[in-house]
């Protein structure tokens, strides 16, 4: 393969067709943001919109706005932007609290569905919250449910006549190593077991057919690839079919059929809107709005061929820059396995982490030893992995990362 | 009694210690806001917080806003400023999701340490929301648990050894109406019942001695009195005694020991920590500590005396203003048996208060037939109630509420 300069990543950002999606965010300067997994940018439209949220509808209207502003709709409004972006109807989306909580209403959901299996079937890699949800669950049951972990790669042949749901991350967040969805689905289903997808990483960062693949129930993220804000609310997502069936536990007001009735006796609400719980949180709704807004008019096939380049770019890039100096690759070299980024793993992978920051190039940092780079392609350039890998190159090769001040472990890593 | 007139209430504000918090609110010109009970006022340093948390921390910063500014400590920070207001220390409390959700947790919690009580006692009176969340807790768990309403005055003799949760909220969202916290905690502690008290109309509105009354949990809202904004973050308390063994059922990773180790197994925080799920909602919680702020330098004791001082004066208006004109009192007269509310029944109380709001005095409609009118002692003068009373006779003198543009009910009301 030929050798790559910083001049051929540039060019190929002169071809790239979602350049224009750059401008829809308000960038630090001297900075490269490679953990839009972790935490999206801001969209330059979010500060404005917000502080009309503020001063206009809440300040000037108050309690009116509600109505006059459409507060009331905000769950349903963004639940169908992103029913957009994850191949289902607006009606099988809705917006609302956290990804933990909507993993235990729809695992609640699910179970009661299939009352005589007693296996919640995971892998070892799926994101903790998620397992500890249903293990809280179990506990809480008392009636012998199960969380049982595999291998991701082992998940097919586990799927059997006692699984009641399996619950997985389609992208695996240390090692961006992609689930195949469509199979899992069908292998489900041939054996009457229920999915349950969370789509953290996969929301924003590539087209998702979930009407398509035939999944059961799915969760996600606000936070990361849509551009949310810091703890934006999640979404959750119930295939038509079970919508009228389904009942999740945490009984809301805002689940009732009438709310405003006040009545003393639960009567969910039909369709999707069950699934609400308490009152909508409308600043963190309306920031939401926005980062969803960032992807009006982006084609999604070429937002995850973007990113799949980025990725190759990667690890073509560290191939050629850093022979020898401690890293391994720990995502898929195979791009259609893979989410939107790329992780290696070195000894000292916090500390090295900690230099890059240092030199402006955000990735983050994952036990044991993974150093994680999330791409965005709305945002993410071909000369930013070019430049990440340089800072990389000189954080090693200069043993940056043994300076003592990178080796304490902050609260949030 | 002598008759009073504007200039005697007003008089009123020109010796009200509390004077000074009014200017902690951007409030709308005109307009009379007597509904701070369903959602607090912007207090003026929100907008500007929020942009710096938005554009400083969040744009700039990216995910190391995380440990930079303290995000991750908000849920504890915003729980020791409402301990101050509520009666307890500030490892009791802590602020997170939802009213709903947090009552699940805790009766969650509460039944556990009452595993052979099958009976969660409260009043037709309680916020439905609350009654919804145990019967779906109820449902979930199939061991016969069952919810019993009585009466709010039968409460205390209803409370005997098969009672395992009193779940009340302190003050009636219709009527004003106040429990008796410290009787009813005392006859649950002699019967071995736990009580989970609502403070969504006390927390800012009164001084709540929760520790000193002997409370078990409790829980409350952040959009009320303490001014979070629309669907603000609520907050939970813990009683010491119970932090070390009371365990919650929705396992997220926010509550686990070490959540930044990813460990496949749920292993609950100590203390008040581990009744938080998922990622705190950042632009949420900043506003809501806006809101807290206005409480700085705020004599409780002299809040809750302006409180009443303003509901004896409305009461005392209507009955000089309004004799005859339909209006039934719905509040207890008696003011320490009242919360910061007076409430009034009227036929067609949907219609009067969509016309008062027309003529700029904003209260609420509750069903059946309320009228309600909140009053938060830091931005609610003595002058704001003549001005109301007036606005309301002349409605019902006038008969203005029988435009036909006043009886169309609105999604919210």
């Amino acid at each position: 393969m030929s050798h790559l300069d910083r001049a051929a990543c540039a060019a190929q950002d002169d071809g790239d067709h979602l350049a224009f999606a750059r401008d829809r965010f308000d960038l630090p300067a001297g900075i490269i943001y490679l953990d839009g997994n972790s935490l999206g940018a801001l969209p330059k439209r979010t500060p404005t919109r917000i502080e009309t949220v503020i001063r206009r509808q809440w300040g000037t209207d108050l309690i009116t706005g509600w109505n006059k502003h459409g507060w009331v709709d905000l769950p349903r409004r963004l639940g169908a932007r992103i029913a957009d972006l994850i191949g289902a109807h607006a009606d099988e989306v809705v917006v609302c609290d956290s990804t933990s909580i909507n993993v235990f209403k729809l695992l609640s959901a699910a179970l009661r569905l299939r009352p005589d299996r007693k296996v919640v079937l995971s892998d070892t890699g799926n994101f903790p919250t998620d397992l500890y949800m249903a293990q809280g669950l179990a506990d809480l049951l008392g009636r012998g449910h199960r969380l049982e972990l595999v291998s991701p790669a082992d998940i097919t042949a586990r799927i059997a006549e006692d699984v009641a749901v399996v619950l997985l991350t389609e992208i695996d967040y240390r090692t961006g190593r992609r689930h195949d969805m469509a199979a899992i689905n069908a292998r489900a289903r041939a054996a009457g077991a229920l999915t349950l997808w969370d789509l953290a990483h996969s929301a924003g960062a590539m087209p998702v057919d979930l009407d398509g693949t035939g999944t059961d129930f799915a969760i996600g993220c606000g936070y990361k690839y849509l551009n949310g804000g810091p703890g934006a609310p999640a979404f959750l997502y119930v295939a038509r079919r079970w919508l009228g069936e389904t009942q999740q536990p945490l009984f809301g007001w805002f689940g009732h059929a009438a709310p405003f009735d006040f009545e003393t006796a639960y009567q969910p609400r039909s369709g999707i809107d069950r699934f609400l719980v308490g009152t909508p949180p409308v600043l963190s709704m309306a920031a939401l709005e926005c980062g969803l807004e960032t992807f009006a008019g982006v084609d999604l096939s070429q937002l995850r061929a973007k990113s799949l380049a980025l990725g190759d770019l990667m690890i073509r890039l560290v191939a050629q820059e850093c022979p020898g100096l401690g890293l391994t690759l720990a995502s898929p070299i195979d791009a259609g396995r893979r989410g939107s980024q790329v992780s290696y793993a070195h000894a000292s992978g916090y500390a090295v982490m900690q230099a890059l920051i240092a030199r402006g190039v955000i990735g983050d940092f994952r036990a044991p030893d993974l150093l994680r780079f999330g791409f965005t392609p709305l945002y993410t350039r071909y000369q930013d992995i070019w430049d990440a890998v340089a800072a990389l190159k000189t954080v090693l090769e200069q043993g940056e990362w043994q300076r003592p001040e990178f080796s304490h472990r902050a609260a949030v890593t």
